[in-house]
């Protein structure tokens, strides 16, 4: 029980990942009412949209609108995902946008081209750009991305070693520019990862780099994101990327296979029920999951939002 | 690592948990194709049915005629459920199964009231009275379910010592008989368990009884089963009962509440896939849970008969 965290920090995705998930487009108005249900919850990372091609992505066409729609409640920080530079000039022009400067490294090399049109290597390289233009703009570094950290459906399983060489040249980035090293961020981009797989990679990376953030992207496509989150937590992780509901992706396969990130406010409950504290209101945040489903209009593959909480068995 | 069982069980309740927990009812021929599914997997304990009163569950109306249709693979345990004496007497003229001795247990008084008209005091004696009737009719004692082992929606929390008292009762009966302890089978009937109390909670079963052992009966009520499943394999628990597809339950309203059982093919996946055998062959399984939803109607809960293994990324 020792390694257990005392408090967890989750970074919310489902707005921008269930809407941009889904096939179709979603009222402004009730998209806005899903964002400012999260803000009553607790939660203090929201990441709302992406500034991407609306040709594209047609979802994300009206970022900026939806920005400006939501309710900011202070000391949350709303954030956005850019792919590119003028993602990111277009996410610097619009008011209420807590800009957090990601990176995104691939240790995949055939991934990394099916993506971006480049190999993992070249990638790589373009991230230490991108360390340059957030330092001259004065964005701050929050996470460096490992993208299939832990499996890659064309290349099958990856190496510890292609993860550790990545930390390596995030540390060498960092110190040649004396920046602290952002969270290190492992990502099971396509739902590969097993319990006993993240404590070794974890184990890995942190033998590197002892005092470094690390935190978890987990999907739950195979069934195993809550196994997988409880074994991060045994090594101490303290922060994770989480959807509520699990907003984009659902587990039937009318709806498009099992894409979902780990849901919030499931992981938020095992959490409390463990003793670990979130700093979120839980009941707040089933409201939000069931607001979220009402909006998407399909049943999301959430569980205490359809079994309910505890609570009302205790008091 | 090292206290992860080599070798899991898992005894499938698939059908007569889902068949059962419908409000539908099956054609005959549809339920014996999912069962002949399963017995090609390797599992080698199916519980097929129950016999019980076919004016309270119709869907078990046909138990006998059930068992007389599917074709029975050597080596494969073919068991069914009873709750009371007439039950027994029944299962024991149907040919063709394996007859095993559960004993029920309740951790929390009111719970078993509400389920068996009587305290967990008598439910407890009466218990004793069904060893004896084992051991007249040459049926070996299998599992001693303790019901609600973690919680419940009736009392809330359940202390430890309920559970380590009721197991202490266990074995003065088994004592008093010159009988091997059953397994002891910790029940998370409502969907109470987090992976810490699973810890604690096996942890206090082996201390008193170091030599038994020790199962677990999930539910994914909450989405923790996965991690309940994890936990309980570091405490080296090698036994589970699951369900084929997550049949029994469905996390979705419409459909009923999320009352499933943890779903056997992505816990054999996650055994697998940490180098842990099952002696099941998990295509075949994915393959029979497949036949398992379209045979029921509706999507179920598991999640690589929809995501699909790892195996196709790797040959």
């Amino acid at each position: 029980m020792s390694d257990l965290p005392e408090f967890v920090e989750f970074h919310e995705e489902g707005p921008r990942e269930g809407f941009q998930y889904e096939k179709q487009l979603y009222p402004l108005a009730e998209r806005v009412r899903v964002v400012d249900a999260l803000s009553e919850t607790g939660l203090k990372h929201i990441q709302v949209a992406s500034f991407v091609n609306p040709k594209l992505v047609p979802s994300m066409a009206d970022t900026p609108q939806f920005f400006a729609g939501i309710k900011k409640k202070p000391g949350v920080d709303y954030v956005a995902l850019w792919l590119n530079r003028r993602g990111f000039e277009q996410a610097r022009t619009v008011p209420g946008i807590t800009l957090k400067g990601d990176l995104m490294f691939y240790s995949s090399d055939t991934f990394s081209r099916k993506n971006n049109n480049c190999g993992a290597d070249e990638m790589r390289d373009k991230q230490s750009d991108w360390i340059d233009q957030y330092v001259e703009q004065g964005v701050p570094l929050h996470s460096a991305y490992i993208m299939c950290a832990f499996g890659c459906n064309f290349e099958g399983d990856i190496p510890v070693k292609k993860i550790t060489d990545l930390v390596r040249f995030i540390q060498a980035q960092c110190d040649s520019r004396g920046l602290p090293l952002p969270n290190i961020c492992l990502a099971d981009t396509v739902g590969w990862a097993h319990p006993e797989a993240i404590k070794q990679r974890i184990g890995a990376v942190r033998e590197l780099v002892p005092d470094a953030r690390i935190a978890l992207h987990l999907h739950d496509t195979r069934g195993l994101g809550a196994a997988n989150f409880y074994s991060a937590l045994q090594m101490g992780v303290d922060l994770f990327d989480s959807s509520v509901a699990g907003l984009g992706g659902c587990p039937f396969a009318g709806h498009g296979g099992a894409a979902g990130n780990i849901c919030t406010e499931d992981m938020v409950f095992m959490c409390h029920e463990m003793g670990i504290e979130t700093g979120i209101d839980l009941d707040r945040l089933i409201d939000a999951a069931q607001l979220a489903e009402s909006v998407i209009g399909h049943p999301l593959a959430g569980h205490i939002m359809h079994s309910g909480s505890l609570s009302k068995y205790r008091s």
